[in-house]
C-alpha cells in the first residue's frame, strides 16, 4: 500500500537517484504482471544494495510494507508522478534530419508523453517541406511559435558546428530544457536544464577502452 | 607539427578526458576546412581551460607549436589512432528490432569503422528473416559465430527484463565490449568494458527536473 507523495520540496535529488528510479520504472513495465517487487530485486537491476532502493523510494514518501514489498502496479504510478510522465511535454526538434526522425518514432517516446509538436531547420530546401506528420518550419519562427505554444523541451539535433547556435535560440525562445544530441558541449543560463546524449561518442568511448586494452 | 604519438601504458584515462577528446574531434571534423585551432578554441567546446586541453592532448604526445595552435587535419588523423578509430570493429547487434536498425544507419556509426556483421534474436518468427543486408540468426550460434569470426563490440538491444540474459550470453561468447540499449543495469566480469546509453532515460531525468522545477 502507497501512504503519501512527499514533495521532496527543496532537498536536492542527485542525477544517480533519478537515473535509478527511471531505471526502476522501467524495469516494473516490463514485468508480465502486475505483482510485488522486493527491494532486493530492484537492488540487483541498478547495482546497489536494497538499503539504497528503500533511502530512493522513501525520498519521495511512504511505499511498500515491511515483509511484503513494493506492489508494482503501484509503484510504476507513483514513479511517473514523481518523473513528471503523467503528463505531455511538448517536444521541438531543431534539424530536420534523419536523428529526429528516429527519435520521433523511437519506442516509448511518444508513450511516454514526449510530443513532438514542431520541428525547424534552416535549410531553405527543407523548409516548407513535411516531416513525419509536421511541416518543416523555419528556426527564424521559432520565437514567436513558442510564444504563442511553449515548448517544453527543445532537442538539438544539428551538427556540432552549429550546437551552441542553436542552444542560445532555445534559450531566447524561452525554453527551460534542452536535450543535446550535437557532439559539443553546449553552455546555457542556469535556469536551463542540460542534458547531452550521443550514441557515437558512447561507441568511441568503446573503441577507446577496447584499443588501450590491446596495447 | 606534431611530433610522436606516446603510448599512455599503464597510465589510467579518465572518463571525462576521453569524453573530450572525442568531442575535440567531433568538432575539428566539422570545420570546413584544414585550418590551425587553438586550445582556447578547444578549451570553449567543452567547457573547460585551455591549460586541460593542452593536458589533454599532450598526455598521447606532443601536439602543436606554441602560438600557433594545432594544425586540425594531424589532429583529427591522431585523435582517430588515439581512440582506434583508424580500425574497422566488428559489431553484432542481439535484437532485431527497430533500435538496432536505427543504429545500423546512424550517421557516422558506419563511416566510424563500426561495421554490423550480426544480428540475432530469439524469436522464431524474426530468425532467418532480413535485417538491412543481413540475416537474422538465433542467438543460440552467437558463441561458434564468435569462435569463428569474433565479434569486438556487442550490442544489447532487448527489453529490460532479457538485458542481464542477453549480457551473460555475450560474455560466454568472448565479447570484452558491451554497448547496453536497454534499460537496466548490467553486470560483467572485470574483462569486459560496458557502456550504457539510452534515449529514453536522458529524457525522462530531463522531465523530472522540469516537475521539480515546478513545484
Amino acid at each position: 500500500m502507497i501512504h503519501k507523495l512527499d514533495s521532496p520540496g527543496n532537498k536536492k535529488v542527485a542525477e544517480s537517484t533519478v537515473r535509478r528510479l527511471t531505471v526502476y520504472l522501467h524495469y516494473l513495465e516490463s514485468l508480465p504482471e502486475a505483482e510485488a517487487v522486493s527491494s532486493d530485486e530492484l537492488a540487483v537491476l541498478v547495482g546497489t544494495t536494497p538499503a539504497q532502493v528503500r533511502k530512493d523510494l522513501s525520498f519521495f514518501g511512504s511505499f511498500g510494507k515491511r515483509g511484503l514489498g513494493y506492489p508494482a502496479t503501484e509503484l510504476v504510478e507513483q514513479l511517473c508522478t514523481i518523473l513528471g510522465l503523467d503528463r505531455t511535454w511538448k517536444v521541438c526538434i531543431i534539424g530536420a534530419g534523419k536523428l529526429g526522425l528516429a527519435l520521433a518514432n523511437y519506442p516509448g517516446f511518444a508513450g511516454r508523453g514526449f510530443q513532438v509538436s514542431g520541428v525547424y531547420d534552416t535549410d531553405p530546401n527543407k523548409i516548407g517541406g513535411p516531416w513525419d506528420a509536421l511541416t518543416i518550419r523555419d528556426v527564424a519562427n521559432l520565437k514567436a511559435d513558442s510564444g504563442a505554444r511553449p515548448y517544453d523541451i527543445g532537442v538539438i539535433a544539428v551538427p556540432a558546428s552549429s550546437g551552441q547556435q542553436v542552444a542560445d535560440i532555445l534559450v531566447d525562445a524561452g525554453i527551460k530544457a534542452i536535450m543535446n544530441f550535437a557532439p559539443v558541449q553546449i553552455t546555457a543560463p542556469n535556469d536551463v536544464v542540460v542534458r547531452m546524449v550521443n550514441m557515437v561518442l558512447e561507441f568511441e568511448a568503446l573503441s577507446f577502452a577496447l584499443t588501450q586494452r590491446s596495447k
